[in-house]
């Protein structure tokens, strides 16, 4: 007897049922709804829809590096070799990575963990930056950051105590973590960040959760997403040192998402790798999965989609594994790698593109400086706002204190208190944020996570529109 | 107590150690081994590895399209809009795509399904060949149709039944799917390709293996490759139907690797698309996965890495479910997207590119034409050797009569016959083949996939290299 269809919400895989991805959730849906009904024409108390549901700096006005665009045209049509419009450095960077091709194409596969060229100088960057080895080996180029997290926490899916394999992530969390872990079937483990110490990540807590864990699951992995998104913290140096012992004492593999390292506004970036290795031994010798992304940092070149992980320390078993499964999908987009490339290595003191390199990537941090330090005293001038200081990434996560008549609204609404708020402000103002339910948030608090990238007069309209339209919902749910 | 690594062979996700992938595996890795001892001046009795593991164009001298080189290079840098160097259709292309990027940047993430317009003229140019109807909203874009197969197999991932689910494949298979399938946790059925009636697929065959798995799991899914890798065959639209019904009468969900579609070289391509429609109901209102690439056809872009799915007929609870998991990886590259764009709507009669792009298309065509007639009649030469006609893909795959002292030989150093034929190849002649167990074969016949893409001298020279290997091998092994 054939059923009506072969596939159903019965029969589908269950764990697909419970991805949740906030950042391109009903919210989104909805405001590209209302971008559809303002262009027929109906009627809204604002003219435009403003996106601040994602960090995706290109689509906020941010404009290309000509660097990067330069090599990759260059990269994909290489007769442009002979124009005279385009510097020497750029050709030459051009004409390096399409040696690395074969046959002197982007449209042959490279190799399945990336371009030689590219891996070696991320390693290079990798040992500028934390004056401790790396090698190229250890370095895998991928689609993005995402598909590599998701390729190291394919890694965890094995139940070797009679207990479900789980992974700790923090809470707030890039819902990246939450997705994929329900599509894997691993069991997430939540620690809170400590919102009242700047969003701190205290070792108690975490000792805390995997104490709480451990009875019902076994954890093999612990998430740190530092500069945190979306709550923009960075790290100190001690309190690195301390996770990195929690992890070894209790032989948790580290994954430390570190794509937005070159997005530092306020204090200094350390990664695990370097701390581990000033640690010494035994800690220098843990294993450690680091990812970097093109996608963030100066470059945001979010839709060529590249990253790159550096995987240290596996047992060579493990690796050959990991290799195995990767090889399967063939490579990465080799213009990415191209692109990527331009970010471990750009342009140098001295070289033709430098000077406009140097004043490209100034403007894109001082407009990051400059929205930030606006978010923090914007968001704290509200009344019921609050919000830490934002030291990377480029979100802000202020918290909001809401009426208890507005939480009832909300539940009348089958909503949560956050997501009618969002929904309102979106209804109200076209400012497209997203819940703090969609990253997690600790019980009975609320937030939204906006984005810091809009150009300066779209960022202050959209502080204006938030403001106003907080004051009222005040009036309205007092 | 801290063990040496978290992670190890015996905790680690066991079907990664289970994934093998013999178009990159040990054979790739001797062949890189050897270029690297040619290049530090090792004497070998050839002067260069000649790849034939993979169906990978360029990397064979294939020259691209300039079109799409064209588009690719426009669109990532919006600049060389302003020059005269190129052709006008090309700029509108690029200008339609960018006006269809958030802020017209190839830098700003897409939907994660993929671009407007290219879903768009995807669907029509579905439409087209199949005189059949379909909607952009079941067009999904990947980083590549390997990326698009695991998401659809992914659905198939629970025991719904207490059976473990698993999926049909055909023998000989291309490796992503037994790879995939080990990965996941599916189960692999094999059914076998009729070899001696020109790798026909014969429906008593489907009937006998999915009778004789059905006692240890449950078949959820039929995959078939059409036109066949590495078999080369192109099914009859009968043969089709005979497929469709099978799959209908047992409740099979069909996935239709349908990648070759644009490389045909000598029968009528039916896609599963057009066949169910016009069969009707029930037929027509099956769901459907075919899947269509960049990599491959005239345009071979192997290292853009974009590849679509039209996905159709899912239930709503199921499409929402699939595009939920598709959400968090983002989107697939947008440059990727450009270039396959130029794929489902090439330049026109009159455009200005059209007589180039013509030109070049038919320039691919008729290479692929001699030189799948050329390696039919060699091999069917070669005393030992026969070989199918290739009507479809870039592939061969002869059969091989290997001498019991042969293989004899092969369990001496630990290898299969096929293994140890296609390293001594490799060895002696440089030819980098493929063994026809990495592809799956019926027991006791031997195998070996080629690509057939290579230049005519390039080509002349890997056919005359193994003719000669091969009788020299039969001198060795009487």
């Amino acid at each position: 007897m054939r059923l009506d269809k072969c596939v159903t919400v019965d029969n589908v895989n269950q764990n697909l049922l419970r991805v949740r991805y906030a950042v391109r959730g009903p919210i989104l849906e909805r405001a590209e709804q209302i971008e559809r009904e303002l262009e027929k024409g109906v009627a809204k108390p604002f003219e435009c829809v403003v996106r601040a549901n994602i960090g995706d700096c290109h689509a906020l006005g941010q404009k290309p590096i000509t660097f990067i665009r330069q090599v990759v045209a260059l990269a994909a049509c290489p007769q442009l070799l002979a124009s005279p419009d385009f510097p020497e450095d750029a050709k030459r960077r051009a004409r390096d990575l399409l040696d690395d091709c074969i046959e002197s194409s982007v449209g042959a596969y490279s190799p399945s963990a990336g371009l030689a060229l590219v891996r070696a100088d991320a390693a290079a960057y990798m040992r500028a930056r934390d004056g401790a080895p790396a090698s190229p080996e250890d370095v895998y180029l991928g689609s993005g950051a995402s598909d590599l997290i998701k390729a190291v926490l394919t890694m965890f899916v094995e139940n070797v105590s009679g207990k479900p394999p789980a992974v700790m992530i923090p809470i707030p969390q890039y819902p990246l973590f939450s997705g994929t872990l329900a599509e894997l079937g691993l069991v997430q483990v939540d620690y809170y960040l400590d919102e009242e110490r700047g969003w701190a990540l205290d070792v108690g807590e975490l000792e805390r959760s995997l104490r709480g864990a451990s009875a019902g699951c076994h954890v093999r992995a612990l998430v740190i997403i530092n500069p945190g998104n979306p709550t923009g913290q960075v790290l100190t140096r001690q309190n690195m040192e301390e996770i990195v012992k929690f992890a070894y004492e209790h032989g948790l593999f580290l994954l430390a998402d570190e794509v937005y390292q070159e997005n530092i506004i306020s204090k200094p970036f350390h990664s695990f790798k370097k701390v581990m290795h000033e640690m010494g031994p035994p800690y220098s010798q843990m294993e450690l999965a680091s990812f970097m992304t093109l996608s963030k940092g100066w470059a945001a070149e979010c839709g060529l989609r590249a990253g790159l992980v550096e995987l240290v320390r596996l047992q060579a078993g493990v690796a050959a594994a990991f290799r195995s499964a990767r090889a399967v999908m063939q490579c990465p987009t080799v213009l990415g790698q191209c692109a990527l490339h331009c970010v471990v290595r750009p342009p140098r003191a001295g070289e033709p593109s430098h000077e406009q390199f140097a004043r490209e990537r100034r403007g894109v941090h001082r407009a990051l400086t400059e929205r930030a330090a606006a978010a923090h005293s914007t968001f704290n001038s509200i009344p019921g706002y609050s919000c830490n200081s934002i030291d990377g990434s480029m979100f802000a996560f202020p918290r909001i204190e809401l009426p208890e008549s507005a939480q009832r609204a909300a539940r009348d609404c089958g909503l949560l208190p956050d997501e009618f708020y969002c929904l309102r402000l979106l209804e109200e103002t076209g400012v497209c944020v997203i819940p703090g339910s969609g990253f997690g948030q600790r019980p009975g608090t609320w937030h939204f996570r906006t984005t810091i990238l809009h150009t300066r007069d779209q960022f202050q309209h959209m502080m204006d529109s938030i403001r106003r339209f907080h004051l009222q919902f005040l009036q309205q749910y007092p």
